[in-house]
């Protein structure tokens, strides 16, 4: 087999909602078909930010079971956790090799979290997430990696390390190209751009139709528009947003209605609540299946760590064998 | 067993010379019969400052045939190469999580480097230095570190590492004290204070006698005694400490006659050439020995490898589980 090889991956940081859906599961599903995917479970990368560790694998098997219900499908792609692979980390120290501190004191997404999380002092680890992130993708001999514009200096930090390896010692690597895509953004329940599960305004994968429309009852809508009859703007209405992206035969009309103010928020909402429950309905099934056959789920995920370590082993023989470490 | 354990490596850079055997093997011969002792081939230590590897495979094993015939006993101690046990990768990566890039970059050790080795630019690898150590140290759960004075700062980051890991997670690991030991540095044949392979002023643990003469004879004595009468002075002469270390009963009388000018350097070369080449002798007869069988050498190194895999195979399991990895 000659299919060219994709490795993207999250880090288990708790349940995942609909914005984990529209901004990349929806996209990976579609490229399970394509590729050969690797879909790693970044726990280590956890570390960067958090040191507190009681939750890791918990929320690693959660995050699996939101892969699986949302359409991830074992016989299709590889999923995998980084701390069980050890080669992860024997690629990362071999890379830290081949570029300079400064290098990477100059990635903008450091300096971007540097400044969001108030750190004073960067935790070595942290400066090296792009060197671990490049070892992720060029151990499984990753050719692209699906990444937004902002991702695209980190992608560029493994095209250059994996160049000046193949220099050094020989070509073992690709180089990996970043599989650019728009991922929509939703906004939060809050109105704010981004739906985060720190500002707490997100709608789960797992959330119950009740639970969907309980919080979509509170969310913020045109502050300007009080009660029906009231003419609104959709266009800053964040569940206009939530329509435009599930249910997208009823744009139109919601966008008028809205406008003439013969649409009220709370009819908008209902329509926005059922269409989004609908949605996610089959994910909930495959959820329920999942939660009930959990060992199901651990077998997944040995097989995947089996098959992704074979691999990782097959390529850390390489490059011993071009570094020439016996 | 509740033996303290010891760690302690070298950088497998070529053959050893009698400088190393003074400031190191010849205090590990004595370790080795009080202490549990792990000696560590720090090869992936090299790639700090140099990616070139060709032959990091065949130091390794002439450095190790170098320790055995010093007196290193497999029946004492482990002997093993870092890049063999993941493990080191592993504990370093996570070790990494737990230090500043500023606290690195504060350390003494490696802004001498930056200076001797005119590094406009730090590749964080060799930034990371003190923080691999930590993982060798630690992986065997290392009681003391044999140092000199200079090295104490690196043994001070093991010991911050190992206690944050330690507050954080619950206790695994042990805060390795600096095993403090005057080490006696030789000079180099070129009358520089260090004897060291960049300056090709060495005597070679593998040197024949004849090499040791040839090389002895060739060696800067007191500029000012010209001829056998001239008056020397011992107290600045590269070949008087040699006789201070390795000629030890006849050392005042050679002093004296030195000073009165009744002894002269030929004569005096030719007894230091005979101490020295005597003092190795033992060390001939083993690398010999070791030279043609080959097969053991290598047996040696994959016991080696081995233990140090179960140990640290065994303390990683300590780290996942506290850690909660799964």
């Amino acid at each position: 087999m000659n299919q060219k090889r994709i490795l993207s991956g999250m880090r288990p940081t708790g349940l995942l909602h609909i914005g984990h859906y529209v901004g990349a599961l929806e996209n990976w599903i579609e490229l399970q078909n394509q590729y050969e995917c690797y879909f790693l479970i970044a726990d280590y990368h956890v570390l960067t930010t958090d040191l507190d560790t009681k939750d890791i694998y918990n929320n690693s098997i959660k995050m699996l079971i939101d892969w699986l219900s949302a359409g991830l499908d074992p016989n299709k792609c590889l999923m995998f956790r980084q701390s069980q692979i050890k080669q992860h980390a024997e690629l990362f120290l071999i890379f830290s090799m081949f570029i300079t501190a400064n290098r990477l004191e100059r990635n903008p997404t450091l300096k971007d979290q540097v400044r969001d999380l108030n750190l004073d002092n960067v935790i070595y680890g942290h400066l090296g997430y792009p060197v671990l992130q490049a070892a992720d993708i060029l151990l499984y001999k990753g050719d692209f990696v699906p990444v937004g514009e902002d991702q695209v200096p980190h992608v560029e930090i493994s095209r250059e390390i994996a160049r000046r390896f193949n220099n050094q010692y020989g070509i073992v690597f690709p180089e990996p190209e970043p599989l650019l895509t728009t991922f929509p953004r939703l906004p939060g329940l809050d109105g704010n751009a981004k739906m985060s599960k720190s500002l707490n305004n997100t709608i789960l994968l797992s959330d119950s139709p009740d639970e969907i429309k309980s919080k979509i009852r509170k969310a913020v809508t045109d502050k300007n528009k009080i009660r029906k009859g009231d003419p609104g703007n959709p266009d800053i209405c964040l569940i206009y947003s939530y329509h435009k992206k599930f249910n997208s035969l009823e744009t139109e009309e919601i966008y008028q209605n809205c406008k003439s103010g013969a649409l009220g928020c709370a009819d908008c909402k209902a329509k926005c609540t059922l269409r989004i429950s609908d949605f996610f309905s089959p994910l909930r099934e495959k959820r329920n299946y999942y939660e009930s056959n959990y060992q199901e789920v651990l077998d997944i995920l040995a097989n995947g760590e089996n098959a992704a370590k074979t691999v990782a082993e097959k390529t850390m023989n390489e490059v011993h064998q071009k570094m020439n470490l016996g």
